[in-house]
C-alpha cells in the first residue's frame, strides 16, 4: 500500500525506507516485529577480543570502580572465549559472574560483597562485552545507547545566556531579526519585555495578529487584557472592553493617529510606531474588529509578511502556532551572507507545549529550536539575560527615541 | 488597582467581587492570606446539635461502618457538648476520640482494635460534626466539599451515547447541525469517518480552513496527507505532494469541477459535492495554495460562517483552537425555536487538550462541553455509536445520494 | 442511575445537584438540553425600566460611546414599551434598531454612519437592555457573563511579587514552608536556584523522590543529569552516571557521609545537610538505585512527609503530580496560629502544563493556586523577585552556614 | 565545558558528536552559528548534470505537471552550464526563470500563464536541480527533506489492526503479555473494555498502583470513581467513597476474599482473580489505604514486577507515566525464543500527550511507540479491531471461566 504514484512520480522505496528509518518511524517499527541475527563472533574484532574482566564486589549492594552499567539492547560477554548473553536483561544494572559460568544481570542492590562485576566502559565488545545496538538502531546514525535524545523537550535545559549572545550581536551587526507573536506575550505581564526590546533596537520587524495588538492595546487604554486585570481577575463589564478599545482606534483611523492623538500611550503598538520599527498584523477569522491596518486577506497579509522574513537573519517565533508555521514557510533556513557565504538562520520556538515545536519542525522547519515555557517567563528571562550581557560587554544601548 | 473607569463605567467592585469569587480568581486568593472566623456555636443549630458518636473499630487497620471521612477544611466535633478542633488534620482519614478527650484525625490503617472511631455523614453539625465549608468556598456555590469538579478533565467519562442520540434527533427533526473542523481530522483516518457522517445526513454545514480540504484533497489523489502514508510513515518527495495536489485543482478551476473531472474521487470534500452540503473553507495566513473558492479574507469569511451559525442548532467543534474560538464568537448559545421557545444549544468541543476548551469557554462560549481525546477516536467511536443507536430505532439511514 | 446507596447512604440529590450545578457538571449539562422560560416581563423592575436608548453612530464602522457590547445569552431590547429580541444574536457586537422598530445584532464593522447603535453598559434591565444571564448560569454564582473565569490557565499573570512577599514574611515570622520538587527541578538548571533558597532559609523542609537527589548528585559529581551536559547534550557512557553517583553515595554509607566525604560538593542535598534542613526523600516503583536514607516503604514515607505537613504554614509543590497530590492529601487547607485563629495555608503548585493542577484541585486541594510554567524559569524569576524584595526592605539575608 | 570525567572515564567527544548530531541536540545546533560551504561543483556529478528544464505555466496561478517543488533549503539551479541559487528561497513554491537568467522562488498562485517554470523531482542534482540537504542535515541520516518526522505526534495514524493481530498473535502463540496501567484506565469507563481483555486470556499480568484497584473497586460497590458518577458528575459525600470500599476490602481481609465475599462483583480485579491472571499493586506515597496485599516497599514491589517482566513477550503501558517508566527500566529491548533466536519486544504507550511517550524513550525504551490518545478510546477501539480480528479469523475465544 505505500506505493503510490502521479504520472511519472513513483515514491516505490517505502520499504527500504522505513527499513532504514526504524527510528523514525515507530509505527513501521511495530508493523513487522523485527527478528534480529546473533552478531558473527568469528569476525576478527570479536575472535580477538579478551574475556570480560570482573571483579568483586567491595560490599553488599555496593558495586566495583568503572562496573560496565547495562542497557536493554541485546547484550554478550565473553567468558572463557564464549561470547554467551547474560540473563535476565534490563537497563541500569550490572553484570555478574557465577560459579557455573552463567552472567546474570543484577540490579546493583542485589548485589553481595565478593560477588564477580563486571567492569569497562567500552560497548563495542574492545574490552568483552558487546552490545548489540545496530540491531535496533540505525547504526549510522550514531550507534550509541543514549539517554534524552529527543528534540523536543520541557526536561531540556534553555540557554538563555547564548540567546542573549545571538540578539546582541544581530544587533550589533545590523541584523533584521524577526520577532512573530501570539497573543499569550501580551495577555500575560510579558508586555513589558516585548516593548523593551522593540525600544532598544532588537526587533528588526514584528509580525502578528490582530489579537496581539488589540490586548496591548485594551491594556494600554483600560488596563486589562480580555476584561482580565493585571493580577487575572475577571472584571465586571471587561468582555466588552477590548470591543471599547477596538471602536477607539477605528475612531481615530489608524494604530499610528491613535498613538499620535494620545490614545495609545503605552505598550508594544506604541512602541513599535515611536521607534517606526515596521509591523504586519494579520487578520484570522476569530478576530474581533478588526483594527484598522490590520490585513484582512491572507495572501496580502502573506505578500507583506514575505517582505520581512526576505531579509531576515534570525527568527524569534513566541507563542503561536498559526504564524510560527506560517513564517517556518516563508522562511528559509539559511541566510545568504553579503559576501555570498551561507550560516544558518537562527530559529527559536518558544511555547509551553512541545506540540507546537515539534509540529513546526514536522512541517519542514528543522533549524528550529524549542523553548518548551511559559511566554511571560521566556520573555522575562530573556531579557534579564540580555541586560547582564550588555553590561558585561559595557555596551551602551542606543538612546531610545522620545 | 483594580479601579479603572472608563468615562461612565466605573469597574470599582473588584475586592468585594474577587472575595465572593475566591474558587474562580486564585490569584486573588493568594493576594492576601485570608484570615477566617471560628463559627459562632451558640446559635441554635449548634447549640442544640448532639454529641458526635463514637463506635469502636472492629479490628487493627479497619474502620467500623459509616465511618465520618475527614476533609481539609477547618472541622468540629462536639465532644461533651463543647466543639473543638482535632488535632493533625487532613483529608481522608477518621476522626478518633482518645481517653483525655482530645480528638485525633487518623489515617484508617493507624487506627487500633477498639479505638473510639466518630461516625455519621452529616457535614453540617446536625451529628455533631461540622465541616466549616464557607470559610473557604463560595457558600452559595454549592457548599460542598467535593472530588473531580473541574469543567474539563480528560479524567471525566466520555458519554458517545448521548451525544450519538442528539446527532440522530437533530438530523430527524430538521436541525441545522454545524461541524467546524481541524486539520487532525483528515491527517489521522478520521477522514473515513467524517465522510459518513456528511453522507449521512447528519452535517448542515461544514465549516474549515484550507489545510483540511488540502489534506482531504491529497489523500484522494496521492493516498497521503503532508506526505505521510496512512500508517504514519513519512514518504520521499512527499512533501511536495500537498502542493501538486493543490495545483491540480487550480487547474480544474474549482473542488466542485475537480469531484466532477474525476480529480477527487473521494473523501470529505467529495462528500459534501455530491450531497449538496454547503461548506465554507476560510483563509490563513498559514496556508498553502490556497484552493480555489477559499475566502481568503477573513471578513468575508466571517460573514460567509455566519449565515450558518445564524442558523445552527447545534455545534461539532473538533481539533481547532481557531476555528473553534471564531465560531463561538459568532453563535449564540440557545437556539429560537419556530414556537418562540428557546433551548441551549449543545455545543461539543474536542481536543487533545484541556487547554483549548477552556480557552474557547474563557473566551464567553460557557455552553460548550469538552472531550478530550484524539480527533480520529473521537469519530470512530462517535460513529460506531450512532449506527448502533440506528439500528437500536430500526432506523433506516436516507439513501445516499448517488 | 444516579442514586446509589450503602447502607445509611443515600446519594439521590443528584438531579437537583446536576441542574444547580450546571457550570460545573458540563455532561449533565448536556445530557438534557435544557429549555428555557422567557422572563416575566410584567415584574415592577421590567414593567418599571426606560426604553433603551440608541444614538447614531459617528462614522461607517465606528461605534458611539458607551455603546452596548453584546453576549452571546439571550437578550432583551426594550423599544417602544415592549421587550424584544434581537436578530442573528452573536456576542461582541452592537445592537442596530432598524426602522421597521426591529433590533438586529451587528457586528461594529458593518454599521453604517447614522445607524441607530443602543449605548448603556447595564446588562440588568435597568437601561433597557436586559441580559437573562440566569437562563444558564447559575445565578447565585455572580450573576454576570465574564471572560477569563477558568481557574488555572497559562493565559493568567504570575504575581511573583507577591509569590516573593510571602515566602519572605513565612521566613521572617518564623514560618515553616514546605517545599515538594519532581526531578525536573534539577534536570534543568533551577538545581543553583533551588540551592539558594535552602540556603538563605526560606526552606522548612524539602520533600522529594530519589530521583531528585539523584540527579542533583549526579550533577555534583559529573556535571551532567540522566547523561545530559548543562547545555542540553546526550553524552557518549552518560546513560551510566547516574548509577555511577548512586553507588558512590551508596559506598560512602549516606548522603550525610558523602558530602562530609567531599564526594557532594554542592547543590540541594549538600545545601540541605550543611543547614540542616530537614528532607524526606520517598521511593518509588521507578527508583534507580536507591540512594540510602530513602524511605522504601511508601507508608513509613508517608508517615515522614506528615511529620512535616503537620508543622508547614505554606506549600509549594514544583513539577510533580505525585509528589504534590500526596502532599495535597495530609496537608489541611488552614494554618492554626499560636491564638487559635485560622488562616489559609497559601499553597503554590507550578507546572508545566493545566492537567497537574486541575487534578490537585480535583483531588480536593481547592486552595491551591496553578502557575502553568517551566519548573526552571519559575524559580529563576522567584529567587529574581525575592531579592528585589529583600535589597528594597533592606533586609540582611541570614549568613550562610559555613 | 564539555569534557568530564571520572577516574578512568573521559567523555570528550562532545563537540564532533554534536556537530555529527545537529539534528538530535538542537541546542547545541544554537551554540554555534553553523556556516555553510557552497558544494563544489566541478566535481562530475556536477560538472556533468544537464540543465535545469523549464516548462511554461499552462495559466495563471496554475503550475505545469512535475513542477520541482522547493525546500527551506540551499538549493542550486544549473541555467546554461552554471549553478546558481535562486532568489527569495522558501518552502513549498516554484523555481521560475526570468528572462535576465536569474531564478526566483515563487509561490504558485503569483506565477502567470507562460511564467518558465522548473520541472523535476530529483533533488540531487541530476535534473539539473540540487538541494544540499547535507548542509543541515546529518547526511547518513537518510539524507532528504522530509516532513512528519518527528517519532511521536498526535498527527500520526493509529494503526488499531496490527495491535490488534499482535495481541491476537501473542494469546495465539502462548505469549506473555504484560499490561501496564494508571487510574485512568478505570476512571473513564475502560474498565469495562480492560475487563474484556483479562477474561478473553489477553492478559499475561496486571501491573499496576493501588489507585487502580482502589477505583475498580469503588466502581464495584459504589458505581462512582472518585466520588464521580459514570456520567461524570460530583455527587454529595463522593469524596468519602473510595475510603468506604478500601475499608470493606480491609474488612474482608483481601482482594481475593472480597471477591469470593461477594462484595467485588464485577470489574478488572474481580476478573484478574476469577481468571487467575496475577497481578501486581505497587505503592506510592500518594495512596489511600492501602489496600490489602498492596507491595507498600518500593524494592519489593520491583522484585515483584521483575518476575513478570523476566517474562514478558510484549508490553502494553496505557496512562501512567511512573508505571510505564519503572517497566521500561526492567524490560529488554527484545524477546528470546525457545530456538535462541531474538525478537523485538513490541512495547505500545498510550498516553494523551506526547510527553510521556518521548520521556519513556528519553529513558532508553527507545522501542516503545507512542499512541498519543485517552485512554477510554484507546481501549474501546482497540476492543473492537481484536473482536473483528477474531471474526475475520473464525476464532472461538477461550471459554471464559466460571
Amino acid at each position: 500500500m505505500c506505493v503510490f504514484s502521479e504520472a511519472g512520480l513513483t515514491v516505490s522505496s517505502c520499504e527500504t525506507t522505513s527499513q532504514r528509518l526504524n527510528l523514525l518511524a515507530p509505527v513501521t517499527h511495530l508493523s513487522q516485529v523485527s527478528k534480529f541475527s546473533h552478531p558473527d563472533f568469528s569476525v576478527a574484532r570479536f575472535a580477538d577480543a579478551p574475556d570480560a574482566r570482573f571483579v568483586p564486589a567491595p560490599s553488599d549492594g555496593v558495586l566495583p570502580e568503572k562496573f560496565f552499567s547495562t542497557t536493554n539492547l541485546p547484550t554478550y560477554v565473553r567468558v572463557n572465549g564464549e561470547w554467551r548473553m547474560p540473563k535476565e536483561p534490563r537497563m541500569d544494572a550490572a553484570l555478574v559472574l557465577e560459579g557455573d559460568g552463567e552472567v546474570w544481570v543484577r540490579e546493583g542492590r542485589r548485589v553481595r560483597k565478593g560477588d564477580r562485576v563486571a567492569v569497562g566502559y567500552a560497548e563495542n565488545g574492545s574490552e568483552g562485552i558487546f552490545v548489540h545496538i545496530s540491531a535496533f538502531m540505525d547504526e549510522t546514525a550514531e550507534g550509541e545507547f543514549k539517554f534524552m535524545t529527543s528534540e523536543v523537550s520541557r526536561e531540556k535545559p534553555i540557554d538563555y545566556s547564548l540567546m542573549a549572545r545571538l540578539l546582541i550581536e544581530e544587533r550589533d551587526r545590523g541584523g533584521y531579526p524577526v520577532w512573530v507573536a501570539g497573543p499569550a506575550l501580551v495577555h500575560s505581564r510579558a508586555r513589558t519585555d516585548m516593548t523593551w526590546f522593540v525600544s532598544n533596537g532588537f526587533v528588526g520587524a514584528f509580525l502578528a495578529g490582530n489579537a496581539v495588538a488589540v490586548h496591548d492595546i485594551e491594556a494600554s487604554i483600560f488596563g486589562t487584557t480580555l476584561g482580565m486585570t493585571g493580577s487575572g481577575e475577571a472584571t465586571s463589564g471587561g468582555h466588552g472592553l477590548r470591543m471599547r478599545a477596538i471602536n477607539k482606534v477605528r475612531e481615530a483611523g489608524s494604530i499610528d493617529a491613535a498613538v499620535e492623538q494620545g490614545i495609545i500611550t503605552d505598550g508594544i503598538m506604541h512602541s513599535l510606531v515611536r521607534h517606526s520599527v515596521p509591523y504586519v498584523l494579520c487578520g484570522s477569522i476569530r478576530d474581533d474588529g478588526p483594527l484598522p491596518g490590520v490585513f484582512t486577506d491572507a495572501l496580502a497579509a502573506q505578500d507583506a509578511m514575505k517582505r520581512h522574513t526576505t531579509r531576515a537573519t534570525m527568527a524569534i517565533l513566541i507563542a503561536t502556532a498559526l504564524h510560527a508555521i506560517a513564517t517556518g514557510n516563508m522562511l528559509p533556513a539559511f541566510v545568504t551572507e553579503d559576501d555570498g557565504s551561507l550560516r544558518e538562520l537562527s530559529t527559536i520556538c518558544v511555547d509551553s507545549s512541545e506540540f507546537v515545536v515539534s509540529k513546526l519542525k514536522d512541517r519542514g522547519t528543522h533549524q528550529a529550536f524549542g523553548v518548551v515555557t511559559n511566554a511571560q517567563d521566556f520573555m522575562h528571562i530573556l531579557k534579564l539575560y540580555v541586560e547582564r550581557e550588555l553590561v558585561a560587554r559595557e555596551t551602551r544601548t542606543p538612546p531610545a527615541a522620545p
